[in-house]
Order: structure tokens, then C-alpha cells, then sequence
């Protein structure tokens, strides 16, 4: 799959994994529009430093703009492809166990200061948070896919509905799966 | 609820959002200990600057210590309150039109560095992707609740299962409840 977007200028070739270009141009697409529909309302942003993420993968999907992504994911969608950088490849260990796996990736063309939006561009507007709109104060998507397997340090699945690029965050069990099987086994502390 | 822990220290008055205080308290709270159990495996941790989080406001919950807090939050549980602080709060618009919410929140206690983690104590270890252990590079928690009201700006709900002043860092609704909604409303660019 040939980079895109912000990525284009910096070929990636097979295996090869240039960190630090990949983070560098996920920021430079941070850089949102200001545009505001009819009764949107944004915020002064306040400086995001509550608390920091790092990227611990990359997920490669079949859509390069936000025009061509599907609204949601569909288990019977396209392989998307979850690769893992270092120093987190060891983590994914029993992976393979489950059938569904939540997803936790950093939308990284979101603006991140409506409080208030218009997704018809009618005037409507519903709040921030009664609506999954990648635009949020920390624009995080979640999804729960179906495994498909594993190849060396990439995890491939099912019900993807990012762009490719997308940065990364978490990967766990889906927690309908997992609980019974905490349960079951006893552990301690295992769910959150 | 008197508050504990790390902001034992900065009694909060009713209704008076004492921001600087709390941001301090939760990153003391993140410091964490080194300890490894048989078989675990703990890497350098990189810093974590690729994306910033802002919290959007603090959960409470009648759980103080990891030892009392339940396994895996049930909607039969008590009622937790979701906090938002300014200024975020208008983003609430809408948000009592849904059943079930998405409640992303940072688990500000947990420690970022185990690749390989030993739930059970017992030398068999498990990749950190492979279990919902709070103990992860970006301790990011999530849970379906069920939504019970609104007062002012603190949103009441069933179902959670994190500590006492765990700050929040998303709220939406549940994707089951809100794709079919989204679809026959047929609005652009609202789910993610």
C-alpha cells in the first residue's frame, strides 16, 4: 500500500519503520480549519497537557480521505492491518485468543474545540457529547473488531472505519469476551 | 462524598471546581511503582508526548482504594457522577436522548511500561493486549453505562467500575444505540 496524505513524502519501505517521520507528519495534520457552520459554537482550546499519549502503532486501511471511510465498520469489511512499533511488539502475546478486540485509536484530523455542532449543516445543533463526530476535546475513536490473525508484529482484523494512518493507542479484548474468562480464571486485576 | 487519596489534601467545597489542584493531584498520583511480579516484562517507556490529553472533567465513584473497586462495572450498580468542567459543558446538549454512553476516562494510578504482565501471580504472563489490566502504555479505560440524569453540569449514571476521582476524557453515546440513529437521520460525518 503506497503512503498518502501527510505521509506521502516520506516513503515507507517494507519493515522499515521510520518513527519519527510518522509522528512528525501525524502532527502536522493535527493543524485543524477553523471553519464554524450555522450555530456551531468553539471554545478557546486550553493547552492539551493534562496528560500524554504515545503512539504504539499505525493502523493501515483502504481509505485516504475522510470522504471514502465508511461511517461505521462492518465485520464483513476490508483486512485492516494494526502494526505495532517497539518497544510494545512483545504486548501482544495471546492476542490471538480472543474473537473481538476493542481498538483505540487517535483521530488525528479532528479539530478539538466545538462544544456545540451541526452535523446536517442546518443549524441544528447537538452537543459534543451526544454525538460520535471525530471532533471532540480529545478525539478518540473506539471500535470492536473481529481478529483475523497475526503476521509478525502486525495484527490483522476486520470493522475498521478510520483512515489509513490513523495513530494507534490501545488494543485490548473486546470486554464482553473477556470478562467471563476473567471471571472463569480467577485472576486478579485483570479488568479494568 | 469527602474526597481521599491523593486530594485528601485539597478539600473541595461544594460546587467550587478547584482545576489547578486536581491536574496537580492526579500526576502525582500517576507516579507508580517498579515492582515486577515473576515473569514480567517491563521496557524502557518512551515519553509519551506524541498527543496531548486534556480532562474534561473527574468521575466520582464510591470506590477509594483498588481493593474495593468492582471487577467490571454492572447497570445495576450505584449511581457514579460524571463532572465536566468548563468548558465543555454546553457539549452535554443531547446527551439525556441516549440509554447507554461511552464513558472514556485515564487510569491515572496505573503504570505504562509491562509488556508481559502475571495477573495471577503465578510466572504465567500474558501480553498487556491481551488482558483489560488498567496497566497499559496509554491506561486509557473504558464502559458502557447506563445513563440515569443530568444535574447541572454533572451527568449521573450506572455501570462504571473505576476509582474515586478518575479523570474523564470522553463522553458519547454507545455506537449500538447510536449507528441506527445516525443512519435514519442520515447525517454526514457523525459517526466516526
Amino acid at each position: 500500500m503506497k503512503p498518502s496524505g501527510a505521509l506521502a513524502e516520506f516513503p515507507m519501505l517494507a519493515g522499515e519503520c521510520r518513527l519519527g517521520y510518522y509522528v512528525q507528519a501525524v502532527r502536522q495534520a493535527m493543524i485543524s480549519d477553523s471553519e464554524l457552520r450555522e450555530g456551531e459554537v468553539a471554545v478557546d482550546m486550553p493547552k492539551a497537557s493534562d496528560a500524554g499519549l504515545i503512539f504504539i502503532g499505525r493502523i493501515r486501511t483502504p481509505w485516504k480521505s475522510r470522504d471514502d471511510t465508511p461511517r461505521q465498520g462492518s465485520h464483513s469489511g476490508p483486512v485492516c492491518r494494526l502494526e505495532i512499533f517497539e518497544p510494545w511488539v512483545p504486548a501482544l502475546k495471546g492476542v490471538d485468543f480472543y474473537q473481538n478486540l476493542e481498538v483505540i485509536y487517535w483521530l488525528h484530523h479532528s479539530r478539538r474545540n466545538l462544544v456545540l455542532q451541526s452535523p446536517k449543516h442546518n443549524g441544528l445543533t447537538r452537543g459534543t457529547f451526544s454525538l460520535r463526530s471525530p471532533v471532540r476535546p480529545n478525539p478518540i475513536g473506539t471500535s470492536i473488531v473481529r481478529f483475523v490473525g497475526i503476521e509478525g508484529s502486525t495484527v490483522l482484523v476486520r470493522g475498521l472505519d478510520c483512515l489509513d494512518e490513523t495513530p494507534l493507542i490501545d488494543l485490548k479484548p473486546d470486554r464482553c469476551e473477556f470478562s467471563p474468562l476473567a471471571a472463569q480464571k480467577g485472576g486478579e486485576g485483570e479488568a479494568e
